[in-house]
């Protein structure tokens, strides 16, 4: 895949109409999810302002310091023909953006913009009010293209790899921690660029949803609980849960497994076009509720996942947002029961015409090791 | 160094008085470094809010999303005897701050929180002004304690132990790619608990202060710069810069570099208390524009660090900050010549009660491999 595939230079004018559409005059994104996802520009963030500005009325331009010059030439942004405003050390770029501006009713900020930059935005675009960019790309990020859909499946196969290797690198006398070294080694060589997360939880630790590694030491018998995820070079993220165990599992765990393993069932099965998010948050609590679990299942069903682990849509009641296709997102029902032991499930789905595609595909019954 | 030591009790209530003098009713901080620096609790941004409020009149609290619960009670912020207030799923966060917090005129928001939680927040308190929390912690936080230098000094010594390596990793006919992954591992050897960047510039390269790593093939007689960071398992960043060169030099490059390490020492020497920020800048500045390469030299001096590679203060022309004892910052002037070659030369430094200190102590001069 190329950034042209990934980030067509077309997405730009259908952002700005987008922005016209919404009764907004103008986008400020700095760098993040937001700002790579319309140039392919992949900026670090920095106290030093870097911002593209996508303004209905008037060409886009992509702030930038001169320090940055460089890597913004040599990056995707340099594709789309828009004109690069450096500026030195000594200026005010908050000045500038709002001097190229003008007078502006409604400014939409890239959602994960720092308070440094949204108040330094607000005082110096006094007239203008604030809204989040969100409101015009969720409509946009959220139906992924067909070489977005590519670039999950690669993630989704590439953090595969590295649960098949896991079961290798679990056994009873062993730390969380030394397990999630491996791990992590192991998803930067299945081609992942950064670790987004790697939770190890053994015993106890496994009712903890987001305990991530302790220096406990893995006993006999233990479930474990293995949620890793990285980004791609594409930019694109992985994220897959699996239950692991090390010798025979507990009965009363073995149980509830079962349940769990159809209540994600249930889920993925009721993915489809015009289904509400909140639909297949029910279609799990359903099952885990109705074998008297429901107590133990503390979170929404799932997240949307993209340029972000966690970004739109939210799998979680009260989300009536019917699913498209392109839509992609966790399906990880969970049940915990402190001080014993938990268990979770994810997969990856995205939702096509005809129902819903898994993008994780390794074995969901639990692994005895 | 233990939690206590690096993220003292005590600290909270010297920020809440901070805040009282600053007229701010409270601080609202998201998970980032304004949070660290106050709890020692390292939270990972996520869309749920977590939220430290430290109101003037009242006790502080942590809003949690019940998922973060044991994460938080596991933290160093559950020796702050504070109330954690977790919400659920479907509950508004932000509506439940306002209410426990009541009547507000004015709100310093964590200088890092996303505009997302920003806005909110705006809707939410509508009659009260937002400021940045760093107008209160600015001050705290840019004078280091003996702990924080303790921490600042491992990680010097951490990256000093990288670039003792670098000559082993450097040679013609590698790729800046295959040298930065080395390094990038040797960084975490050292005991950084995550790479922050890793520059690798060579040739006309070098020439880009924040060029990073590309697939380019290092000549013989090139001079090298690499610019490395990582961030220890204490929270604090270590950021340190040296120039290589494979093989002998070319002549103009040789004399700029001398050029270049008078101006670094000129401005490591200037360190005392009371020296202003700009006159660090100054004194590196006036060397190189002496030897007529004024125009070569396009960044500031420096920039702060600790919790952040970079924070304040900048060491920058128009900063009048003075220097105090325990402030910590970067010294890193450079000569780029477009096209053909670059140099930097980059120390962190400590303002003692004497002068400064410099924590990283690998050789300053060319090193030839």
């Amino acid at each position: 895949m190329t950034s042209d595939d990934l980030y067509p230079v077309t997405r730009l004018a259908a952002v700005r109409e987008a922005t016209r559409r919404a009764g907004i005059d103008a986008l400020l994104l700095t760098p993040g999810p937001d700002l790579r996802y319309v140039t392919g520009y992949n900026a670090l963030p920095l106290e030093r302002l870097t911002c593209l500005v996508v303004p209905v009325a008037g060409e886009p331009f992509l702030v930038v310091p001169r320090l940055e010059l460089a890597a913004a030439e040599h990056s995707p942004a340099s594709r789309l023909g828009i004109e690069f405003a450096p500026w030195d050390e000594t200026d005010d770029p908050y000045a500038l953006v709002a001097a190229r501006l003008g007078r502006v009713a409604t400014v939409g900020l890239a959602d994960r913009m720092w308070a440094m930059s949204t108040l330094r935005f607000r005082d110096a675009l006094p007239g203008a009010k604030q809204v989040l960019a969100g409101s015009v790309l969720r409509e946009l990020r959220m139906r992924k293209s067909p070489a977005e859909a590519a670039a999950l499946a690669e993630a989704g196969a590439a953090i595969d790899a590295v649960h098949a290797q896991v079961p290798g690198f679990l056994r009873a006398g062993r730390t969380e921690r030394e397990v999630g070294r491996d791990i992590a080694d192991a998803i930067i060589a299945a081609g992942h660029d950064t670790v987004d997360f790697v939770i190890v939880g053994s015993g106890p630790n496994g009712a903890s949803p987001h305990h991530e590694l302790s220096d406990r030491v893995i006993q006999a018998g233990e479930p474990v609980v293995v949620d890793i995820g990285g980004q791609m070079p594409s930019g694109y993220c992985s994220d897959s849960t699996r239950v692991y165990c090390v010798g025979e599992p507990p009965a009363e765990f073995a149980a509830y497994y079962e349940v769990l393993m159809a209540a994600q069932e249930a889920a993925c099965a009721a993915v489809r076009p015009g289904a509400t998010c909140a639909s297949i948050d029910a279609a799990a609590r359903e099952v885990i509720a109705d074998a008297g679990y429901g107590e133990r299942f503390i979170h929404r069903t799932g997240h949307g996942i993209g340029l972000e682990t966690h970004e739109e849509p939210y799998i979680v009641a009260g989300n009536d947002e019917p699913l498209a296709p392109g839509f992609a997102f966790s399906v990880e029902p969970g049940i915990y029961v402190p001080g014993a032991h938990g268990a979770r499930i994810e997969d990856i789905v995205i939702c096509t015409e005809e129902g819903g595609d898994r993008l994780n595909h390794t074995p969901r019954t639990l692994t005895v090791v």
